[in-house]
């Protein structure tokens, strides 16, 4: 139904003498769009949900949320500021401002994506704006601006020094991998927009993962496997147990990878197991809730295989933020220890899948 | 001038059933306290500000926040609860409520300080009140509660099952080392209390490392001086670049140190350098600046070295956090990344000092 990324017109201006007290603003939609699952529909918006009307109306209004967004452009300015709006979700406790609302710059430098800088959010107004990085050399550089894990963008400027160069980037990443999950993809308690799991796999396999998180939810609605169905992409990851039931797992499965793979005959489907969440460290009840549930995905694995589904995979959850029970801020959400672990594990065992297609 | 711990009197209630609906609240001064630089003053205040008159207000305001104290309890009870109310410090972009104001649970098994929960803050009240575990067996534990990062608590009383057993847990540390820095001791943009630094190094080395970080501050004062002499230690770690100027590090170093060592004439001195702002990751006058106060505490140990200061010992800054720029939140604070590489790579250093006193 969509596929294809949305790139912005190239918008150029010539390169001239920087001052850092000088600038002028691009409107971020003439740039270039990173990591959206369909091209059509707002902006800043992750899915078009016009086109999926049936999902629960949660689902929908947490898909306004820009995680995983990010705007890609090409300067050569000393410093780069932003101006934006945004539409906050409601507080957390685990979340700071600044993975709440704020921007996270990185730049690419000898072919690795590295932290610059970030855009501080305002603590009291959705309208924000200010440096994201200053005095740097003048040569072109590729950028990755990260947009808000929890909030809707409404509106977004990037600043450079005046008669400074900027374009659209040519789009960084390759093949199209959904991840279909929970707060975790969403990125909660990540300390900025490109400490998640999702947006540091892209940048360290240079594959595009496309972050699909519904914090507190990732159910596996029927009506959500519709709605991955009819997103093409290369890949399928589905790290759904967080927040379902294990009965919503035992029913829910086998409609969900079968009505992929039904659209989608070759793409592999990786299935992942729960992170092994630190709430249940010394709570013997949730420890064995999250054991049932993850046993019951393995069964569902398990039938789909016996059955014949091919290019189905599954990925235990048991090491991915280490043992050490030091990966959560909050004993469920991965703090960026337990993102930076996450992508580490993940990454050897997702190419190995995926640089086989 | 101040010396020991605060260990409360002794509060015992004899074991029985377990009802997690029923609890009763034990008043945390009835406990143990830990990681207090003075046994004198308000009871969750860091320092007795009445002996050290003459340091800048704002650290004073600082040394009211509770962050790397803890309070030290064995109880077999199956469920743990709090009640607290803060004075909170003003919110920060960088900061969760979790770590802002929030509770942090650690249990002791097998030897080793484990993750256990969360006190989850009102997002809109100075009271608060929550689980932090249940569902536990009910074998006896040793229990670690860290209180907030970046609030005063005002009061503090723990839930247990009515009729379990429940009294002050002996001082869990050896020795006590002070730290003295800035906002990154002091612990921001950890995503709980309990994962700063200071507050792994004790629970991973067993030693007592006490959180004298100031937010904004650790600028080297006289007045600082004065008071970290006047506080009995077995060591002393001076993390103190990040704030300071290249001048003032230049000035203040050699009255800092010297006059640790004339009222502690045996006790190791630890100068750290900077961890390396990824701020200055693409920015080259930050980094500079940076490089700058570095080499500066560099020669001002050298010098003192040369006058024939003894157990004078140096920490380089550059590979604190590791080197991929990972490890922020906002290019100038450990995320809990960096947080873990940090007591991770001071560890060996620290205990290779230590080990020998």
């Amino acid at each position: 139904m969509c596929r294809g990324y949305v790139v912005g017109m190239a918008f150029c201006l010539l390169a001239g003498m920087a001052n850092a007290q000088n600038l002028e603003y691009v409107d971020a939609r003439n740039l270039l769009m990173v990591g959206k699952a369909c091209s059509s529909g707002e902006y800043y918006h992750r899915l078009d949900t016009t086109f999926f009307k049936e999902l629960p109306p949660k689902v929908k209004y947490l898909s306004t949320h820009s995680c995983g967004l990010a705007i890609g452009f090409l300067t050569n300015s000393s410093i780069i500021s932003a101006k934006w709006e945004v539409k906050p979700d409601k507080p957390s406790p685990n979340l700071s401002a600044m993975a709440h609302r704020g921007l996270d710059l990185y730049i690419k430098r000898h072919g690795v994506w590295e932290f610059a800088g970030v855009g501080i959010p305002d603590m009291h107004a959705n309208m924000n704006e200010g440096t994201i990085v200053q005095d740097m050399d003048s040569t072109l550089k590729e950028c990755l601006l990260y947009l808000p894990l929890f909030s809707e963008v409404k509106s977004l400027e990037i600043g450079i020094e005046k008669g400074a160069f900027v374009s659209a980037l040519p789009y960084p990443f390759e093949k199209k991998v959904l991840i279909y999950g929970s707060s975790i993809v969403h990125g909660a308690e990540a300390s900025r927009s490109g400490t998640t799991y999702v947006a540091k796999l892209s940048r360290r396999t240079g594959l595009d993962f496309v972050n699909l998180g519904f914090s507190g939810n990732a159910r596996m609605e029927n009506s959500m496997a519709d709605c991955l169905a009819n997103i093409e992409a290369d890949a399928y990851i589905l790290d759904c147990v967080p927040n379902a039931t294990a009965d919503q797992i035992a029913e829910r499965t086998d409609y969900l990878v079968r009505t992929i793979r039904e659209k989608h005959p070759e793409a592999p489907i990786i299935v992942v197991q729960s992170i092994v969440m630190d709430i249940g460290n010394f709570n013997l009840k949730v420890k064995n809730d999250l054991l049932v549930k993850d046993r019951t995905i393995r069964k569902e694995v398990e039938k789909l295989w016996q059955a014949g589904v091919q290019n189905l995979h599954f990925i235990e959850g048991r090491d991915l933020i280490g043992n050490d029970h030091e990966g959560t801020g909050d004993g469920i959400h991965p703090n960026d220890l337990g993102f930076e672990r996450m992508a580490e594990t993940m990454k050897p065992k997702l190419m190995e899948i995926l640089d086989n297609e």
